[in-house]
């Protein structure tokens, strides 16, 4: 039982082919709010729910994929502190200057085993819910498509999974919440750095480096099917879903964006408190692990990756 | 524009291969009331809320299927009309003596031009619905599984899918609401005799007499995810599911009993009304129209049949 | 058990104190399509659900209520039909020239008992529900507010409810499907002409002709939720709510309109067939019965009409 | 920004008058699961989806209202170090024995200033939820009544809330997520250890060590209204809901055990996360800020406590 210092993933850049493309997607489909543009052609985006300043920035490119993940920590203190921890674990990490990411603060960035860019940073400008901090109303009106809260955590895929856990349970102090075995091999595992029942998520993968969704938040079940019935009528690369999930117990439906990046809108999983044991998937169930109610696997959600 | 004498579905008698399995699975998953049996050793079951005294009957046989489907008609006169309507379009008709059903009036039988069995009766005794008559609750507490509101419909595959528009158009008084079409051919059809969308639907088939599904009404979506939770956790057949139909928009999920008879459960249809001129979907669109949210039919849904 | 030819409500015409306050609370609030406005500058308003052309008429008085409830009949065959029916009952009734109200065919007009003016017409333009009547999608993207789908049926106060009860039984053909009783006297009475559980109710009332509320449908308690939350964020005035009905089972909130007419937004009622009985309140459960959570009335509801 | 050492309530003693009724309501109502007694007569309870031996302990007593509020800490180093936090800041503390309450180990005890009896524990047995840690399904089935997921938290009435405040972040660690603020003076204080939106609350009151609510987790708005469908099906008494708190975002319903003792159902806060502002609630905006639609504070609300 340990506590992170470790806030939340707080945003992810992600690559697409076609920049206009992928900014109806997120915006008008998924329904993040653009915030600006930077002078590299950057676009950010965030969720209505989220107070700072932006939790997505899309950049084009020749090849999609994710660029990096970033997590928010309590302070400089603790970032000064988890910056020595990674090093001393072995870890080589680098400061991106404030602002190179508009309204952010410094971010130190290093690589995960499984080759991911990971970074932390203390400080990005509060731009506030659009509710305001008093007498605030529930929700945001207007917001478009399937009106996505925030950015959720990412799923990613590599070969040195037990690395990764080492790292972000030893150094930064998650916790691991659910993981897949086969026998003594660890194929997942979802780790946690709050009470939700996973920030980030890793699947053994014979390639390094690769991104196999970014997840944003719904509020129920409901709007889910609003979320299933906005992908059908305007022709979104469907995944799977609706359904659930063994793992997590989220409620979820998976899609991809115009550049091939898979999307995955969800909502409803349990809270996680630090005193409890993961919860273990035998091999033999992961397709009631993945997707409880076909409990089978669909090709495409173990190979398909950017 | 016109109104049919027929007031709704009122039984199905399904062939099942194991009778306690199949009663275990109709009460126990489905959420059936298991209501008697017959010396015949048939088992009748309810669904809670409906108020005649059974709506599903199960027949242990060596294969499964369908034995009939039966309507209520608004009264004996009604049913005296109707037999000498069908008589006079062509139809044979028999009637089944009251109480060869227990506590159901004299039956008229005949055949669909698909080969199906079909009977109209006017009279079943009275159960009620637990919940009274005099200042009732809304929902009956305890009612097991799935907790099925009624028998709601059924899906019949054959031949001849235009001689079975025209008996129930020309004679029963049936709506034609929704069909799909394939240029001129109409490879599925749904009818209504009420304000649903469907009560009783056809699918083109080589073979005829044959049985797609016995669907079953539940009250949300959230009830939808419930089921299809019920369904793993009891590792009970799954067809496809959660999702939505394009067809009457209903919210649903498919599923096996134990001896391969399909069902569904859903929610959501719209309201019909007489007035409405039916709606069309394109052959090119069926996926769309069976299963709006992946856009594709399963091999299994178009072939598996019993 | 009986079978009525007329369909459906298919319009209300209210009286509104400021038009332009009134236009802003039903097409931004409530969520009605603005459609049209006459020579008369009565605005014309509809669900996003229905098909014919409007559903609401709103006209600027200089006190709230309702001029009168329109029902659509199968055809001109059955409007003449039902014109010389309520003659034979002693009903005068007036015809209404085809285009007094915009785009709807001749209304024969006539006073309920309880001096509540009614119009049964067999002809509205179509409009659609701009979904398209090939290969449409299940829901219309951008609809504002609560998202209504339709009118949906009145309450009404006055004296002689049992002479509208003959009326719309005997005359019309409508089934009672709940009635509360104090003794032997009906002091509320709910009337379906099709397999809804209501299509137009009264409350016994020392004073004819009141309005108490106009019904639209929405789909689900959490869109009942979600209107609620437009209630307060826009503070309109409410009455009471969220609940349920005992009677109907219905899922609700009322509030009013600028003007004091009151609204309901409400979902899911059960399904009436009519070989059932009335279901009967007893006057010592009538807070159970109007709500059934709080199990008591509020003043406002039984007292406060238009 | 700081980070709790504690993890959340962990159990509340409630006085009863009638122990057997007090049993059969959270028990059969309130769907909590009884898992046993003490020598002393205490009944233990849980919900379903707490991990640890119990959370409820109902005491049978000649008056209703909280013996005490138990919260569980990271470990038996971080008990300690709290202890010694809390005598520092001058609150006098008392270990209460392991096995005291059964399957507990020690807990400190002190009193927060507005008289509460509080205390920490760092250890109790595991019993899980039913669903065991390999291969779970996401839910019990079976679970009785509302099916209350777990204990969440208290709402407890007394004068000294900046001290209550004081003690709650400065020894505790906890955050101020949302207050109710008349001028200077809080009137209401909401804090979390976790990232839920309120983990303990506070309302200012003339008198000392007052009771107003214990609260529930339920998983859904559609749960909620299944939960006010219960209180009025067993003539429970309700204080107010269905409704929405504006503090909170909450779906909530409140009504009384048979001692008088007010209880909560609820669902849906927000995720609270230690760098965001608290949220402050004007008081000419209380009404909206606790009964988001009512707009109004009803006088139970403010003034029935035990």
């Amino acid at each position: 039982m340990a506590q992170s210092a470790v806030i939340r993933p707080g945003h992810v850049c992600l690559r697409v082919l076609d920049l206009e493309a992928a900014v109806r997607h997120y915006r008008d489909r998924v329904g993040l709010l653009e915030i600006e543009r930077d002078s590299e052609g950057r676009v950010y985006l965030k969720g209505w729910d989220e107070q700072d300043w932006f939790s997505v920035v899309l950049r084009e490119a020749d090849h999609p994929g994710m660029d990096f993940l970033g997590f928010k920590v309590l302070g400089t203190d603790a970032l000064a502190r988890l910056e020595s921890d990674l090093n001393a674990w072995g870890c080589v990490t680098e400061r991106m200057p404030a602002g190179e990411l508009r309204h952010c603060g410094e971010r130190v960035r290093f690589q995960l085993p499984t080759g991911h860019v990971v970074e932390l940073y203390a400080q990005k400008d509060f731009m506030g819910n659009g509710l305001g901090r008093v007498n605030p109303d529930p929700w945001l009106e207007g917001v478009k498509g399937m009106q996505a809260q925030r950015f959720d955590h990412c799923l990613l895929y590599g070969r040195d999974i037990d690395g990764n856990i080492a790292l972000l349970r030893d150094v930064l102090k998650f916790d691991l919440t659910e993981k897949v075995v086969d026998g003594e091999l660890v194929v997942a595992a979802f780790l946690s750095c709050s009470n939700k029942a996973h920030d980030i998520a890793f699947v053994r993968h014979a390639e390094d480096g690769k991104f196999h969704h970014a997840s944003f938040l719904l509020g129920t079940w409901e709007e889910v099917l609003r979320a299933a019935d906005i992908i059908a009528m305007h022709d979104i690369s469907l995944d799977l879903g609706p359904t659930r999930h063994g793992i997590t117990r989220g409620r979820t439906i998976y899609f991809f964006d115009p550049s091939g990046n898979r999307n995955e809108v969800f909502c409803g999983d349990y809270t996680w408190y630090p005193d409890h044991e993961p919860i273990i998937w035998t091999a033999d169930q992961i397709g009631r692990a993945i997707f409880y109610h076909d409990r089978r696997l669909n090709e495409n959600f173990l190979n398909v990756v950017t």
